[in-house]
This record gives C-alpha cells, sequence and structure tokens, in this order.
C-alpha cells in the first residue's frame, strides 16, 4: 500500500460513506493529468457498493468521466471543508487543483485516478453505465480505502446556499433496526 | 392552508433540503389509505427541484409509487428521529403507519398523499419517470411547504449501520462560492 495510514474498507461496508450524503470529491485522471470536481449529488442505488453521481455536462469532469469511465470518490472531512468548497469553484481546465490547494495524490489499486492522502475516505470506482439524459453516471466500487489515523472524523453535507452543515451528534439507534438487523 | 405554521417555500429553493442528503419519509396514497417509507437513497437531478429516490421492488411502496405517480417527500428533524427510523422498520402491508406512530397527516395541494404535520418540511411530488433497472423514480417537485414554526431545525442522516447523524455546525462559506454566486 502507498501510505501506512490507509486501510481497506471491505467492499460491503463502503456504502456507509455515500449514504449519510456528504460533501465527495470526484477525481478523475486523463492522459496522467487528475483533476478533482465538488460534488454533491450522489446516491446509493445498490449495496456492493452501486453508487449515482449527478454531472452537467458544463462540468469540466463529465467528459473525462464519459471518456475513462473511472474515478475516485473522495470523502473529504470538516478540516478540509474550505478547500472542498473552493475545488468546487474553479475548473480543471485551467488549474491544477492538486498543486493549487496543496493536496497529495496517492496512486490508486484499480483505478488510474489517485487517491487524495487528505480525504478521510477513497474509494475507487469503475462506471458501469451513464443515463444520458440526466447525467446520471452509475458506478461500482472496487476498492475503498479509509485513512485510519485520521483524528477528524466528521463529515459534511452542502445545504445549496454556499452553507455547509458538519456532523454533530451521532445517534445509535441500533435496537430499533428489527427489519434491517443484518445491517447493524 | 390546512396547516396555519405552513410556510410555501419557492420551488427555486427547495433543492436546497434535498441536496445536504438527510433520512426522507416518502409518503404515498392508495385507495385513500396513506402510507409512509423511510428512504435514505435520494439525489438531486437538477434543480426545480428534479429529486431521484431509489426504492427496491421489496418495499411496499414500490408497487403504489409506480402506480400512482405522485407523493410527499417530507423531511423529518430531529425531534421524531425514532419514529422516523421505526417507520423503516415495519411495512405498510400491515401497518397504519400514521395511527402507530402518533403522526397527523394534512391534506396536500396537488397529490393526493397527505403531508406530516410533524415534519419540518413536506415535497409535493410528480414521478415523471422510471428508471426500472435501479428502481430509479424521477421526481418533480410541484409544491413544497416548511414549518415556519418548528424549533427543531436540524435534520439528519443514516450511516448505514443502525448509527444516525444529527446536523450539528452550519458552516457559512458564501465568500468562497464565487462560481455559484447565484445560489448565495
Amino acid at each position: 500500500m502507498r501510505y501506512h495510514n490507509f486501510a481497506e474498507v471491505p467492499l460491503y461496508k463502503a456504502f456507509e460513506f455515500i449514504e449519510p450524503g456528504p460533501v465527495i470529491l470526484l477525481v478523475t485522471s486523463e492522459d496522467g493529468k487528475p483533476n478533482i470536481m465538488t460534488l454533491s449529488w450522489s446516491v446509493l442505488i445498490d449495496f456492493d457498493p452501486i453508487i449515482g453521481c449527478v454531472l452537467s455536462p458544463g462540468d469540466y469532469s463529465y467528459e473525462i468521466l464519459r471518456k475513462t469511465k473511472e474515478c475516485v470518490l473522495a470523502i473529504p472531512a470538516a478540516d478540509i471543508i474550505e478547500k472542498a468548497v473552493q475545488i468546487g469553484n474553479c475548473s480543471g481546465e485551467d488549474t491544477d487543483k492538486f498543486q493549487k490547494f496543496a493536496l497529495s495524490p496517492l496512486k490508486a489499486s484499480h483505478v488510474k485516478a489517485p487517491l487524495i492522502k487528505e480525504c478521510l475516505v477513497n474509494i475507487e470506482c469503475i462506471v458501469t453505465d451513464i443515463i444520458d439524459k440526466y447525467g446520471l453516471f452509475v458506478m461500482e466500487g472496487v476498492k475503498a480505502w479509509i485513512d485510519k489515523d485520521k483524528s477528524e472524523k466528521r463529515t459534511f453535507h452542502a445545504n445549496g446556499d454556499g452553507t455547509f452543515v458538519i456532523d454533530g451528534e451521532i445517534k445509535n439507534l441500533k435496537h430499533l433496526m428489527t427489519k434491517w438487523q443484518q445491517f447493524t
């Protein structure tokens, strides 16, 4: 492994990082040049995990993802919230975002797009389908990593108006999950 | 209006309640019988709002939503987190969930499914498309309501393991939204 703090997350558990709906950094690579976009429009489609991400043709990453059919979904914690927002406010067309935001690309196992060392979780994904009319990229997670030594574990969510909400209190309601006990 | 605390949310602002990825109560109605399911697999597909919800054929609401093509997406705040989880752990097949969980159905404006009085936000939706292979229901919000007098405004997110995270600190980063200033 390329970074000693990264531990593998079993794939059947990886959906747990997408389900809460955090802001995600979507990393692509084209001709060896990595790029990052900030994404809030994501959804679980199935366990495994199968993840849907909605991009716009106006996003610089859109055509790259269409062409390369692979990416990394990197989940930032609250320690880099400003960087994540700024990444979403410039374009890979004229910006090397890893350099500009002092982020470290790490070689992934299954895809050419790099992991982001500074993120809490990184999920390597293969695009399996594209629903063109909605810009919906269906992707399968093929490898997932967590930074097990990271002290900041709170993720954050976009409110859509330039404000963001950071994870607060965690409520354990496993005892109420009578129908879904196998997931607890 | 049926409930004096409910104020209309302009439709162009309604996406802001879906974007953070909260747990949602999806309300349907079949032959005058309302039902509720708990849903965490949702996504914004476009502003307006166009919202995608992934259901499983195993969900009792799946066929009803396919048939009636309308629903209410009700967003609970943290004051009813236990109820929301319990609603997701029983079936409308043999349970009147409004009665069992002491929730109050309110007549909606555009759809037969009722609003839930105890929720922070209610979005009336029309299903415009169904992507069968993924159980993805594409719906358009046609009317949205907020309980303007509700003191508990924190929503919550499913971690997928029987724990839930309640909204914490709100971070205002509007000054960094240089590219998306029109949304701030």
